[in-house]
This record gives structure tokens, C-alpha cells and sequence, in this order.
């Protein structure tokens, strides 16, 4: 028709080829959302549990093309395969589609999160790209995110114990506006006995979901003898991403050459990942 | 810290001033989703009622900018003012709470719509943002969309018809192959007896979500007289939007400063428009 | 062959369909190459008639797309008309093509102005394109360069009376910082005799190029007879932009509707154009 | 100025971070300039040595970025280090730059390589910049370019030899349509006995410019005696970039870290490259 014309004025930007792609998703205005649902502070396990079960449906839902996703917060960063070719890398296609698949989950599986509590309104998730041409730019990103949660972390644990303790909101962030994260943990300890190491991982690390290596055990259809292998199956972790030894002991993850190479032969122990 | 720099490596496209924005949201694989969730064939008029009262929060959310919606199928277009400042203009900020509010209000009001059927998955929208430097290229691009309504509604009104009939899909292929709008007005008649002009207006030419005049009724606090006022109100409506009828009689929509000057001395009668 | 798969890492921008294109090209680290070549201070004909010829140059070899274009000091601004296919709108194209022919003239024409001064070094020009939307926009955008002119070449003639009659650098800087335009109006002709207003136009309102109405005179082949006719001819031109006057005289520049209409029977005089 | 917001219509699109760009400039309709100018054909050396020259002149005034250009026929690529930090990576500024400096050392440095023919015109050149993530994608880059050079001069050789030969060009063109690689070199060989390899390298390999380790004789001040050392000096050299050779005798170019390592140790002969 004479007006197909109109669709010249599409703008297509495609992401950089050969880079990893990251997806990060966060929530809008979610510190309003939050009180609006009366969250625990300064961590609510049933939002974060929410969070991750949205996540996991992302990564299913783009399991092509999902390599890794990190959470905390109102946020996910999932990470894309530098050779993704997922909507032929258009950005706007990626980042809406997960960004809209993100909050509809969020609404989809509130319920079973929070049994008790009724949605009042649907959240919405704004969503971007970014492009990371090395391995070592996505370890750095991932490390920035995770480093973000630990800070974040200890501070609004340190700020709400002293509000619940008594101090004024203007107080309790005075008081912490010019402690280091030593003092916050001194603080934490000699003010409310808590021993910020052993608070849950998944609040001071953040959700990891990726492909680990697993035991599956199955029983022999002839012999009826049971058989435990190794598989890689996508689960959800907690735990440190910033240092090298969750990368030496999950080489597949970013490493495609090598994960093809070890692929089935890794009987490494990976003890150290809480599922 | 030092892993902040990779901050850097995001991008912030941003729409250009003073031009039209549209935003239209579409759903992703809904050839699937409607067949999973036995929509009636050709349209659904649930599945129309629930698209617009997803399009009408939208509107509601983003009422500074939003002037215009139109929507068909699994589709919306949002048109924002030439001038909005919404999230200085980043398309990415933009096009992704729009779809992810679309989303997640599709599956918080699904079962208004659908009482009777669970919503077995969540779905996905895509979205992008256009941006059209004239007023007639924006007329140019919401005639494109109620043309592509009109053509593909009397396509496969025609099609399910034949289906229904007892016609194969591909012998109903084959033969609509080669008609013209006229060839199917008239099968639609001689063969099933269907005045298409008689369809309902929302299957014929899509929705419309803008602020209309509606008379309001408001009894005066002292002499408790009722006063009738025109009043603009947010509304959907069923109406030919090709042609200049309804933007003549709407000049508050598009052109902000006839809008302005006519504000509430606007007496012509609306009564064209359905709510 | 196996290597051409890197053509896919190029991302080529296309410049919004309907808007004003505006590429300006500006002189890259000028201070220095005037220095260097002793340009007479604060305004060298020679310059800038030869900046004018490279911008001709330019118009011609564009000359289905360039409907205008404005130069001061080391820069150029050409104004692209709307609806222009020049290399379908590749913007990378575009700039590089204009600033390269700008360039490249630059050093082809320098000795018809310099005729006693060797080229040291051939220059660099950058260059950008931004889109307007409306004819507001880019009027403005033009006033915006000629106010620029104004306000630089009133500030330069002042400060350079002043160097030259004793004052330091600083001192005149100084001077200058707390003065008004009207200020440097009365500085310059109480205390050097300079009415500003009899300062050559070229210095005062930059230059511009575009087709002007003039006179052509013919033989007529048959009787004999001169007669005298109106053409439009592409012309340097010393005038104001800010204000309606030229753009009243001359509605053919940026309205191709009534430029049309008015084709071949405008016969207002020109005469406030000095050629 | 009430004029200023037309600056915010600017667009500036910033080039990854941590990529190789690759900026590649093309003379513009240069079959039309070559047959205005009488160019040798198929190769004329006077123009590959002016190309040369004006890509020396480039790597010089942007030393601290371009590590590596290559360039044939009428278009040369300058590979800017991962890390520059040129124009803050600005791709409009970048490309405008360059295009520009190359073609106004064209016409400034004509007359030296052409010293009988006037320059009749000065002509364009287009340039874009492209990202690369991996320097394998790079490496690729290259190769893609030195197998079209390969690709064309054989073509072209063949295609001249012909016409000098008493066929026509449509002739020509048709008895080379179905050759392979092969079949060029023997019809050469035998029909006008040309042995392909013993062609200039400057017109089957293309050129390069590098730092290349040169061996630097300087008299010592003191006792008068000779002292050679190795030093790495900007050269235009001739030589095959597609196989490794080239890369594991030149770590320096590409990987600085390798290089930085080796600085001042290497003392391995590079023979194979003809300066
Ligand atoms: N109480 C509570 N608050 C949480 C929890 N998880 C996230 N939040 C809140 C803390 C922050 O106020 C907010 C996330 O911060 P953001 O920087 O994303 O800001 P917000 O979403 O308000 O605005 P935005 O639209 O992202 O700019 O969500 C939780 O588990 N419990
Ligand atoms: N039965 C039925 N189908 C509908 C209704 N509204 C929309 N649909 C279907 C018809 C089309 O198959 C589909 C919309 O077409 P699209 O071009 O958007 O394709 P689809 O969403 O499948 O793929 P996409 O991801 O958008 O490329 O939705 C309805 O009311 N009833
Ligand atoms: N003496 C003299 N100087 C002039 C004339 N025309 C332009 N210039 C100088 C004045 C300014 O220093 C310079 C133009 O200013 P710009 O803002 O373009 O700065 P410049 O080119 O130095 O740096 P850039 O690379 O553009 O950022 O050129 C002239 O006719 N005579
Ligand atoms: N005779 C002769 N021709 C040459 C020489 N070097 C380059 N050329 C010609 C051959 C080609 O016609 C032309 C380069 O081809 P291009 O693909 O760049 O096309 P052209 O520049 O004509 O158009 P463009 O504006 O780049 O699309 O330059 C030379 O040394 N001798
Ligand atoms: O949202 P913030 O403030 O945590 O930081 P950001 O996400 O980088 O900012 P924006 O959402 O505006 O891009
Ligand atoms: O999705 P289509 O096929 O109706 O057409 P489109 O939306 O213009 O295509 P895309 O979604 O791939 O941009
Ligand atoms: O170059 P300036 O400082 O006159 O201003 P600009 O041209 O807008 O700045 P840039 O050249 O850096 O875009
Ligand atoms: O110019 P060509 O045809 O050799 O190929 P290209 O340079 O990739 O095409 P364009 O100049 O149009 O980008
Ligand atoms: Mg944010
Ligand atoms: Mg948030
Ligand atoms: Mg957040
Ligand atoms: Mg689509
Ligand atoms: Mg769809
Ligand atoms: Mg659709
Ligand atoms: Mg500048
Ligand atoms: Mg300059
Ligand atoms: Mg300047
Ligand atoms: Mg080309
Ligand atoms: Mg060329
Ligand atoms: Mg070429």
C-alpha cells in the first residue's frame, strides 16, 4: 500500500558479532514496588526466590543462546554466547523479548512465592545490551555486579539493624557514610552479634544460574544396577564468581573450546557450589 | 572499583527530538500461543479486550507522553508527544518497560478476561520505538496498521470460513490467493451469507486508545442542579483513523496548539466514535 | 572466500528518512594552522574566500542534494534537502565524502588565494550530520551558526584592537570577559574609531551559498534582441538568516511546495543580497 | 542562545571499547579519476606510491593509535590499537579525520609522483570505521583484503593483456569469466609469457605499513666507532600478511604485551621483507 513507506524509518541496531552479549533486566522503581509489597529488609528470600524461578524460565526459554545468568536485587544479567544469533542480534528484539518475558514471569509465578500476599499491580523491567569483546571484559563485568551485591549488602544490613535498633534513618546513614566495609563488619558483630560470613550466600553473593556439573544416578534397565554419572544440569549457586576457582572448575561455561575438549571426563569434585 | 570501567562499554541510543515516537509492541509466536489457548478463530474478541485493557494501563502508566494507542491483533502502537522527555528519549529504557508492562499486565489480567481458562505460560512481546518527523508521516504509519487490520481480517475471515466449510487449508490458500478486496467481500456474501461491512468495527478496523470529549454529569455542590460538561477521557473507541474525519475532530490529539486553543470550547457532537 | 565473513562486522547508521540533514565540516585544530600560515587576525579574506570556493566546489559536486549552506571561521554547514538518496542516507558515506572533498579542494585551491604563500601542510577537516525534523529546527539551527559568527567575530575584532594597541593577552582578555555585546559595541568605536556595523559583512554574517534570483541577459537568436531574465543561480551571498526577510525573498530554498509554484514568476527584487 | 538546543539533535556514536577498529578509506568513482588522469593500467606504480605516501603521512600525524595500514588498488585500512583513546573513540570524527588528511595529502603530494600530469580535480575519499573483537577477527580482516588485492590483480592482468592483445573488452571479460586462479596464471604463462610470481610484489601482495625492525648505524661520540642496532622504524613494505610468518617475526604489531616484552632483544633477521 502507499503507506508501507513508514516502515524505512526502523532503525535495526545490531550487536557487535563475536562479543559476548549481556542482557541485564531490572526492575522499575522497585524500592517503591518493594515497600508497596512490604518486602523484609534489607532481603526478602521469597523475592529473590521469585527472581531466580524467572530467571530459570528466561534461561529455558533461551537456552541456545543462555550461557550464564547472575542475579541480586531487582536485577539479572544473563550472559549470550559471543556467536548467539538470536534475532540476527538485534538489540531492541533481545532485549525486549527478555525483558517482557522477565515480567511476565514475575507475575506468572508470584503466587507461588508468596502464597499469602496478593500482587497489587504488575511490575515492569527495563532492559539493556552490552557488549563485551574478551572473556576478561565478562569476568570484570560479572566481578562489578558481584562486588555491587557484597557492598550493597553489607550497608543496607548495617543501615536496617540500626534503624531497627533505634536510630533515625538520617542518623543510621550518617553513621555509616564514613565506614569501611571492615567497620561495617566490626559493626555488625560488636553492635548485634552477627557474623556477616555466615549470613546466607545467596544475599551476600548474589543467584548464579549455569550449567554445573552434577551426579545423576540411573538404574541400568538391564542389569538393574545403578549408575552414577556426571551430567551438567542448569541450576542455580551461590557463590563467589569474582576469584578464578569457580572458572577453573567450570572451564565449559565461557570456554567452549575447552568445555568441548573435557566434555564427559570432568570428575573433579565441585563440593564447593550450594545448589 | 576497578571493575567499573565496563560501564563504559554501554551504549544509550537516543530517539531524536522533536519527532514523533512510536512504540509498537508485538507478541511473540502468538500463531502458537493463541492455538494453545484455543483462541476462536479469526478473532478472539477476549484475547482484543484484554489487549486493550493491557494497552489502556500503559497508557495510564505513561500518561505525560503516551497521546495515541492503536492496536490489532497481537499488536499496540504507542504514539509519544514529539516532545517527551520520557527517560531523556533512551530507546532501550523505552521500548523495554514498554513491553514488559504490556507483559506482565497481560497475564495480572488474563483471567478477567478468560475466566474460564488458565494462562498455561506466560508470553513475550517485542518492542521498538520509530520515530516519525511529520505529522503526516505518523498518520501515514496508523493508516499502514488499519490498512494491515482491514486486509487481514477480511483475509481470514474468508479463510476460516472456507475452513469451516469444509475446505482444506491449502485449497482455502489457493483460492483467496488471486482475489481481490472485492472478490472476498463478495464470497463472504454469496457464499456465506456475511455482510463484512456488518462485522464488528473493532475486527475491521482495530482499536483506539485516546482521549476523547464525553459529556459529564456532575451535580453542582449548591444547587444541586446536574451540570453537563465536555469533558476529554481517556477511551477506546472503533473508528476509521485513514481518513481526516476523525483527526478534524480530534484536533487536540495531534496538534497540541489547536488542541489548546479549542480546549473545552469543543462543541461539536462525537458521535461518530463508540466507546 | 573463508575471510569475507568480516563484512558483517560493519554497522552502517542511516540518517532518519524526512528530516533537514545538516553536515558541517569544521577545520581540525585551526588555531594552529592559521599560526602557521599567518593568517591576517581575526579575519583573512584570503581564507575565507577560499573556504567559500571549497564550499562551492562541494555544492556543485552535491548539487541535487545541498539546497543551502553557511560557512564562518574554519567551518561549513551544508543543508541537505529532506527527501535527498545521497548514498541512501549512509551517514558515514556522507560525512566522509564531504569532508574529504572539502579537503582535497582546500589544497587544489589554495594558491588562487594565496598566490604568495606556500601550503606548509595539507589540513584536516571533521565532520558531522544531524537531522532536523522541522524547518523550525534548522532555521534555528542556521541562526544558531550565524549568532555564533556574530558573537565570536565581535569579541575577536575587540580583543585583537586591543593586543595590537598595547594591551597583553590576558589583559584583553580580561577586559573582554565582563562586556556586553553593546559594550564591545562603544569599546570599539570610542576607543578605535571602528563603527561595527560598516565591518564587512562577510566578517560579520559569515557567508552563504544558495540559488539567488538574478538577472541573466540573452541575445535572442532570431531578432536580435537582448532580454533580461530572472534564474535562480547559485550564489555567495553575504546576508541575514536570523530573521524571516531572506527566507520570505527566497521560499524556494526550503520549500520545494511553493518554490515550485512560484517558479519562474517571482519578480520582487533582490536587491538586500550582495553577491 | 535561545539557539543552543539544536545541539542536542547531535548523535555520537562511540566505537567499543577494547576492539581493534579498522578504518578503511576508498577513493570515491575512482574508475572515472584513473581515466581522467591516464593511470597505467592495470597497475600504475606512480599512483600505488602516492597512496603510499599519503597513508605514511596519516600513520605519522596519528602515531600514537594506527600500529598497522595495508592498502591496494584506490583504498587503504588503518588498524587502530585496541586501546586508543582518538576523539574518545567518536567514529564521525575518527572517519572524517582520516578521510580527510588522505585526500588533502593526495592533492598535496601529487605533483612529486606524478610530476608531468596536472591534477585535474582533487578528488573524495569515503571511509568507515569497523570494530573487530578478536585480533583472529582482525587477522581475518586482512587476509580478506590481501586475497581481494591477489584476487583483482590477477583478474585485472589478465583482462589487460587480452585487450592489449587485439580482443575487445567484452571479449576479454567472457573468456576469463569461467578461469579459475589457475587457469589465469597459465593463460599468462603461455600466451604472453608472464610468469605471475615475478610480477612486483607492490601490485600482487599490496602494501604495508608497520614498524619493522631496520638496522640503525650511528657513530658513536665519544670513541668515533660504528655501532649498528636494531630499531623499529615506520616502513612501507611488500609482503604476505595471510600466513603466520609475517605475525611470529612482528609480535610487536599486534600484541603489546608480547612486544613490550621483547623490545630491544630481538635480533632475529627479517630478511623477507623488502622495504
Ligand atoms: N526490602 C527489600 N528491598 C529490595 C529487595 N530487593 C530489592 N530491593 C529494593 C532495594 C532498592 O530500593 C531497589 C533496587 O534498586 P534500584 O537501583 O534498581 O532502584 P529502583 O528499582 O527503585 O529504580 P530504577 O527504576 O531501577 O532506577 O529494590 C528485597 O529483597 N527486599
Ligand atoms: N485465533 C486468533 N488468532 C489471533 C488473534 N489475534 C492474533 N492472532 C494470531 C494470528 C497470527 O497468527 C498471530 C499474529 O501474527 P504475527 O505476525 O504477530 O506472528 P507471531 O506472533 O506468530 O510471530 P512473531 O513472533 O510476531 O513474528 O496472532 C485472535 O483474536 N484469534
Ligand atoms: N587569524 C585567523 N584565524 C582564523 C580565521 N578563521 C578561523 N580562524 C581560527 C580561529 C580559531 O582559532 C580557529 C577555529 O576554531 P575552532 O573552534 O574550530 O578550533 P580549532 O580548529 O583550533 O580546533 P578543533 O579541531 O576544531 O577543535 O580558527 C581567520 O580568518 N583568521
Ligand atoms: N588503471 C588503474 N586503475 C586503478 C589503479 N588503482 C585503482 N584503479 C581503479 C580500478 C577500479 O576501477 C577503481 C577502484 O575500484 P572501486 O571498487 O573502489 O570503485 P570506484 O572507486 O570506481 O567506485 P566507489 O566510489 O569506490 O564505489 O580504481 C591503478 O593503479 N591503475
Ligand atoms: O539504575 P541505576 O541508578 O542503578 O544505574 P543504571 O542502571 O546504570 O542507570 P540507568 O538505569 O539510568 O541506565
Ligand atoms: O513480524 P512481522 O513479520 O509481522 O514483521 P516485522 O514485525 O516488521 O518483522 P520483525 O518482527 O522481524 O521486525
Ligand atoms: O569543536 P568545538 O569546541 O567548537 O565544539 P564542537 O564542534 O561541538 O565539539 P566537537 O568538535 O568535540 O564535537
Ligand atoms: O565499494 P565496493 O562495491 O567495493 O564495496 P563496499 O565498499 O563494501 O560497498 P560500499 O562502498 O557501498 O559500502
Ligand atoms: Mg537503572
Ligand atoms: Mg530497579
Ligand atoms: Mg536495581
Ligand atoms: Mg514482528
Ligand atoms: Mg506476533
Ligand atoms: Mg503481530
Ligand atoms: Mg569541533
Ligand atoms: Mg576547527
Ligand atoms: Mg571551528
Ligand atoms: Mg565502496
Ligand atoms: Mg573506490
Ligand atoms: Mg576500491
Amino acid at each position: 500500500s502507499r503507506y508501507e513507506y513508514v516502515k524505512n524509518f526502523e532503525r535495526d541496531e545490531v550487536l557487535l558479532h563475536n562479543c559476548w552479549v549481556v542482557v541485564r533486566v531490572d526492575g522499575r522503581a522497585f524500592h517503591q514496588f518493594v515497600d508497596e509489597h512490604d518486602f523484609i529488609k534489607p532481603n526478602d528470600k521469597r523475592g529473590l526466590d521469585l527472581m531466580n524461578e524467572c530467571a530459570l524460565e528466561v534461561c529455558k526459554n533461551f537456552s541456545d543462546c543462555v550461557v550464564f545468568a547472575y542475579g541480586e536485587s531487582d536485577e539479572y544479567s544473563f550472559v549470550l554466547s559471543r556467536d548467539t544469533k538470536l534475532f540476527n542480534r538485534r538489540q531492541a528484539k533481545i532485549i525486549t523479548s527478555f525483558s517482557s518475558l522477565f515480567a511476565s514471569n514475575y507475575v506468572f509465578l508470584w503466587s507461588r512465592f508468596f502464597p499469602d500476599k496478593a500482587l497489587k499491580r504488575p511490575p515492569a523491567f527495563d532492559a539493556r545490551a552490552v557488549c563485551y569483546p574478551t572473556t576478561e571484559n565478562l569476568r570484570d563485568y560479572l566481578s562489578w555486579r558481584q562486588a555491587d551485591c557484597h557492598i550493597n549488602n553489607l550497608y543496607n544490613l548495617c543501615y536496617w539493624k540500626l534503624v531497627e535498633s533505634g536510630k533515625s534513618r538520617t542518623e543510621a546513614e550518617k553513621l555509616l557514610s564514613t565506614t569501611l566495609s571492615q567497620d561495617k563488619n566490626e559493626l555488625l558483630f560488636k553492635q548485634f552479634g552477627i557474623n556477616y560470613a555466615h549470613e546466607p550466600e545467596m544475599f551476600r553473593k548474589g543467584s548464579i544460574i549455569c550449567k554445573v556439573w552434577a551426579d545423576e544416578t540411573k538404574k541400568d534397565e538391564k542389569t538393574g544396577q545403578e549408575k552414577t554419572r556426571k551430567k551438567r544440569r542448569l541450576r542455580v549457586v551461590y557463590c563467589d564468581i569474582i576469584g578464578d576457582k569457580f572458572w577453573k572448575e567450570n572451564p565449559e561455561i565461557l570456554n567452549e573450546e575447552s568445555g568441548k575438549k573435557n566434555k564427559g571426563k570432568n570428575t573433579q569434585a565441585k563440593t564447593d557450589i550450594k545448589t
